[in-house]
């Protein structure tokens, strides 16, 4: 057996891409067009202050508990009730590794998150891919049967479709014997969150991230929420492994921005109201799209190919997403941003699309 | 199958303690003693300026170029043959992964770093524990047998034992059809890097780390150098599950680190003085221990049990390492602090003992 039969081979995941340069209006991969609370600036002066940068000589507290503590009091629960990691990404990857550890095939959408079929690929675990409805939503009652567990995005991306309380519950409950997983990365832009079910049911794992809601993808924190058995479970799977992960700016940054719910509340807000000025002057645009609960859009135009105006848009310095990939090629998502970059996207379309906005 | 039967269980791993309260003298993590490069209090507080904290919005750089750049300089190679990670825990787990994928066990010896048999167990890779001598040391001909893979510490920990560069270029030239990692996290307290047979043979890995010689242990930073064709692998596997490890921060402060060579370098040489002084002080007391070629001793005492030692010690506010563990359950691990630290510490010994230093 030679050199290159021993090493794993895979297909790169590309990731959206990271233009830089001036005038660029980046649409593509869901960040938050506000900066992160001013908080973070006050943690990170105080990171750099008197003989502070010294004590990164040393490991950082393997729990995050500073962080742990502070999500656990911004959302009502004890810090047994939540678990952190390097970015929601890092949750969710712990989280299949330790509940999802049967023969039985797990359950998830065939158009979701791209990574759920990957993580399963990665760690062996079996997997089923339930088909979106015609109108690309999600049906509880697809849900009800044998699996080795579930996982659901709500809001659902690309989609920005939201299944109600009710619903989720509805798959929870109906699954005693399995652990679901509620990856809420989009939740804080109009759903509401499956939290509370996790004082009633054992089997509710949410999992909620720094990177969209609380502008902070540069940051890289995640966390999930869960009864504390689950919790119990899942830290020691990870610390099994790996005991520190969280380094030290992130833990006292990250500290400082969740404290800071007020600031969060009102960006949030802010990109609601932009998001559904946006959907209006798209869908006067000829754009077909369901009411997205997100901070995205997924469109499609009934004249002109989604990929085509993806690449009109980039030569024009707009950069949305584009997937080549069944049932959605003919679909953009497409960040909200400001209400200044939104009303350049609107002109650039219809421009493209030889309208006037 | 109910709930429980679908969750992956684990033994926790339980890190060296991180006792927090003033006089302590924290000896049993091998943090470095002195603070990081001023370099990193300047990258900070850069960080912290202006309109910088804006950008953590954005997710960072996935490649992490800035510093991947500023490491490849520093060790003269081109960015294509260096690969960040998360801590060396991260980039070696990552390595466990791309590198050993094939059903023949891979090889590592019976004490060594306590993550290697995690991580095999973790991603289901077949291994064989090889024994060290009688003089914990590494026999560079005990790999010569058919392998999947091999792994080796060097220095090795916790015995600080060194293989010099002919048996590691031994290791790696009489196995060319299998990946051998050198771990060298401790390796500029006094070894030769096998960073030079990266350009020789296509079949070695030499990863370091942030932690100890870098003093930013708390920073998360590890990387690997090898052949550019290795390293593409690594990435791959790495891009293909999780884009954005190294956050913004990190990769900032990281790479005004790497930078400063001097200042590095004088606090190696510092703690290499310091080792040595040691030394001779517990060769004194009557303990017994070979050379140390890491910032660490590993010492054994002919009357007293490591562990009463380790426990008197620790009543004393002095926290060094002990396993209990065959073969080495009557060994301490004791972490080179500062020239006062050592001072306290042999002091207490002395009078543990019952003798005066």
């Amino acid at each position: 057996m030679g050199l290159e039969d021993k090493i794993r081979r895979v297909t790169p995941y590309t990731p959206g891409e990271q233009p830089k340069g001036a005038g660029i209006i980046k649409l593509n991969t869901n960040e938050n067009p506000y900066p992160p609370s001013p908080m973070v600036r006050e943690a990170l002066e105080a990171a750099a202050a008197g003989g502070k940068t010294d004590e990164l000589r040393l490991y950082p507290d393997p729990a995050a508990s500073d962080l742990t503590c502070a999500i656990a009091s911004a959302y009502g629960l004890s810090p047994e009730e939540v678990f952190v990691g390097v970015g929601s990404d890092d949750v969710l990857a712990m989280s299949f590794l330790t509940f999802f550890n049967s023969d039985i095939p797990i359950l998830f959408p065939d158009i979701t998150y791209s990574f759920y079929d990957v993580w399963a690929e990665l760690f062996r675990i079996p997997y089923e891919q339930v088909p979106l409805d015609d109108n690309f939503e999600i049906r509880a009652e697809d849900y009800r049967r044998e699996n080795g567990g579930i996982v659901i995005a709500n809001p659902n991306a690309p989609t920005g479709a939201l299944l109600r309380p009710e619903e989720i519950e509805e798959i929870v409950r109906s699954n005693p014997d399995s652990v679901v997983i509620v990856d809420e990365a989009y939740i804080d832009f109009g759903g509401i969150s499956a939290l509370p079910l996790i004082r009633k049911y054992e089997n509710v794992v949410v999992v909620q991230t720094f990177s969209k809601s609380r502008s902070a993808a540069g940051l890289r924190i995640g966390w999930a929420m869960a009864g504390k058995k689950l919790i119990r479970y899942l830290s020691d799977v990870k610390y099994s492994f790996n005991s520190y992960t969280m380094n030290r700016p992130s833990i006292e940054i990250g500290t400082a921005c969740v404290r800071d719910g007020a600031y969060f509340r009102e960006c949030c807000a802010k990109i609601r109201a932009t998001r559904e000025r946006t959907a209006e002057e798209l869908r006067g645009l000829g754009f077909a799209m369901r009411d997205s609960s997100a901070n995205f859009l997924f469109v499609t135009h009934p004249e002109v190919p989604a990929e085509t105006i993806f690449e009109e848009l980039k030569a024009r310095g707009i950069y949305v997403r584009w997937w080549n990939r069944p049932r959605i090629r003919n679909h953009l998502r497409i960040t909200i941003g400001t209400d200044d970059e939104m009303r350049t996207l609107a002109a650039a379309l219809g421009d493209i699309l030889g309208k006037t906005v």
